[in-house]
């Protein structure tokens, strides 16, 4: 690229591609929806707003994004728009956090959409998939590939708004007391694995469990499960996983780009002025991308120090990972065969997917195929 | 990741990894300036700003930004911050842009920070660096890795508050008319390649020739030039080089995730109001990461369409791809013996590059390897 550009005429054939969409698409949604006079009443009122999570207070990465977000809320508004952020337990539960914004119970909400699969199958298609998108990717296709309007479908029949508010980046594969050499290996494993990542190792021939991340180092003590995937190295050095595991396997096959979720209950959006509506979607997407950054920084570290206390680090072998990939794409068939909303949106996902990819080989891929 | 985290013992052992800093750190910087009788009266303001660019009007993606960034502040600050966006040209040149926020002629600057080489040889550090971090990394090192923070010690000097407001994205390696197959295809080629980039191509045996983008097409007609880089497909297609060259090869070496920059002039920041602050800082995150978001869309279907019109793509032979890496070594390193901000900005960028790659080699990279 360069500055100089003069041709102007050519100016003209350049916007024969920029006609397919603008990127407000994910801003204004709320813009008129109260009139001049309440607007300029609505100038002037302090909103008082709860957020609750399903994070512990202050839990790195994930937790700490909720606070940076109310923070500068607040600094964007002049103090006229106050969140204040619950920890899980402290209003309710953190699987109770979808319905207590869906009835108003709180204005706010940040969590996964994955943990709501029960009331919508199609929930996790907005987290992460099995083979699917990558963090750079996933907010490609929520932004500018129709994305976030499927996902705002989806959640509008219970009264919330939901918008992109973090990524872990890609996970790591998990945490093993074995190698791992054929599928067969799987046979019998109680790998604690939520989620479509969890139906597919399932369906490869492992025992899938779902529990509390901070049951799992017990756990994979007292062999209650003989594996686990939690983040990771950042987050899974702090739980201290290599006391009880000794092979870490990559890379995350089961979730490649987990996007966390802001959910707001729409009539309280509706009662925001459109500065602030602004200003809440604004900084949704700066904590989005933060949270990124701040994994893509602290997992290099996390991931030398683990190496220093001996922990083992290997690759999925070829055999495995082919099994898991064909298993992710009948798993993923069947869901959309039973559910109407998650073969809309798996169709929508899916075609990004293929046509990303499709680039990302000659680019990102080769890139780092080549860079050392 | 759950939400169930009951563990409170293990949070304690976590925050040991949280202490090496918060991300606030880009953010704040201007707070307190002003004194509370001051700032009252400065939320009653309206302020009228000029946002000078090195694009044309409305340049897909690039020229785009600073239009999408004018209006989040317009709609974030309910009218106080209005900022009137001008294409290269209206007022000052392209390449004026960097002087003319310095002295005040414009608030604002929206461009690349390659471009002020010649005034800070440490500047194409915060664009983007041969062999160096593609866009993910690049935010991470901006935003948690100390980037940032060099980045606005050194336009200081200049009166200037730099901070990230685009990325395109990796970009491809150019366009080519006759096959490259060892580094001696590149004796007596004339490229259109800028930068480190074209200071790396020159020393491998080519002549590296800067020219506005504008150019490019007839150049390459003519067979005034041999060969030329500019953005990736989205750009390139509507440039139609496609029709003036028949290889396209990948990937970008020399430009792996460009910075797009947004400066603004520092003794009009001092007089904003802190809530229009974190309004600035929010909004040009939120463009840093649409535009990324924007070029990983629209690069596919470009490509796609590309590949149509018979265009042939080429991976860059290993034994190419092996001297520019060297060379480039050797470039940086003479880089860094003339110029002690170089010096100190390379030595930060070159350790995140080497912890970060460590990392991504069995994250993304492996994910990228496996995952068709």
């Amino acid at each position: 690229m360069n500055a100089l550009i003069k041709a102007a005429a050519l100016c003209a054939m350049m916007t024969l591609l920029v006609s397919c969409g603008g990127n407000d698409s994910a801003q204004g949604h709320n813009s008129g929806q109260i009139s001049a006079g309440q607007e300029a009443s609505a100038q002037q009122k302090v909103y008082n707003w709860k957020l609750v999570t399903t994070w512990p207070k202050n839990f790195p990465g994930l937790g700490v994004a909720p606070e940076n977000f109310a923070k500068l809320v607040d600094r964007m508004s002049n103090g006229r728009l106050k969140v204040k952020v619950y920890a899980a337990g402290e209003i309710v539960p953190a699987l109770e956090v979808f319905s207590a914004v869906s009835n108003g119970t709180a204005e706010m909400g940040h969590g996964a959409a994955y943990y709501w699969k029960g009331k919508m199958p199609a929930a996790p298609l907005f987290t992460s998939v099995p083979f699917g998108l990558n963090a750079q990717e996933m907010n490609g296709w929520l932004y500018h590939g129709g994305g976030l309007e499927l996902w705002r479908e989806l959640y509008a029949p219970y009264n919330l708004v939901p918008m992109p508010a973090g990524n872990t980046g890609i996970q790591m594969g998990g945490w093993f007391n074995k190698e791992l050499n054929t599928i067969a290996d799987f046979k019998g494993l109680k790998m604690r694995i939520p989620g479509l990542g969890g139906e597919v190792f399932t369906r490869a021939g492992g025992t899938a469990v779902n529990m509390p991340g901070g049951e799992i180092y017990t756990s994979l003590q007292t062999g209650v499960i003989d594996a686990a995937e939690w983040v990771a190295p950042y987050n899974d050095l702090a739980f201290g996983f290599n006391n009880v595991a000794k092979y870490y396997y990559y890379p995350g096959w089961h979730e490649p780009g987990p996007t966390i979720e802001l959910i707001i209950n729409k009539e309280a959006y509706q009662t925001l002025p459109d500065d602030l509506v602004a200003i809440v979607e604004s900084a949704a997407r700066t904590i989005n991308q933060d949270m990124l950054d701040e994994y893509t920084s602290r997992n290099n570290a996390a991931l030398k120090m683990l190496k220093e206390k001996g922990v083992e680090i290997r690759r999925y072998p070829d055999e495995v990972w082919n099994v898991l990939r064909e298993t992710t794409k009948a798993v993923m068939e069947e869901n959309a065969n039973k559910d109407e909303m998650f073969k809309k949106v798996y169709a929508s996902y899916d075609a990004y997917r293929k046509s990303v990819n499709a680039y990302h080989q000659i680019s990102e891929r080769a890139y780092y195929d080549m860079r050392d």
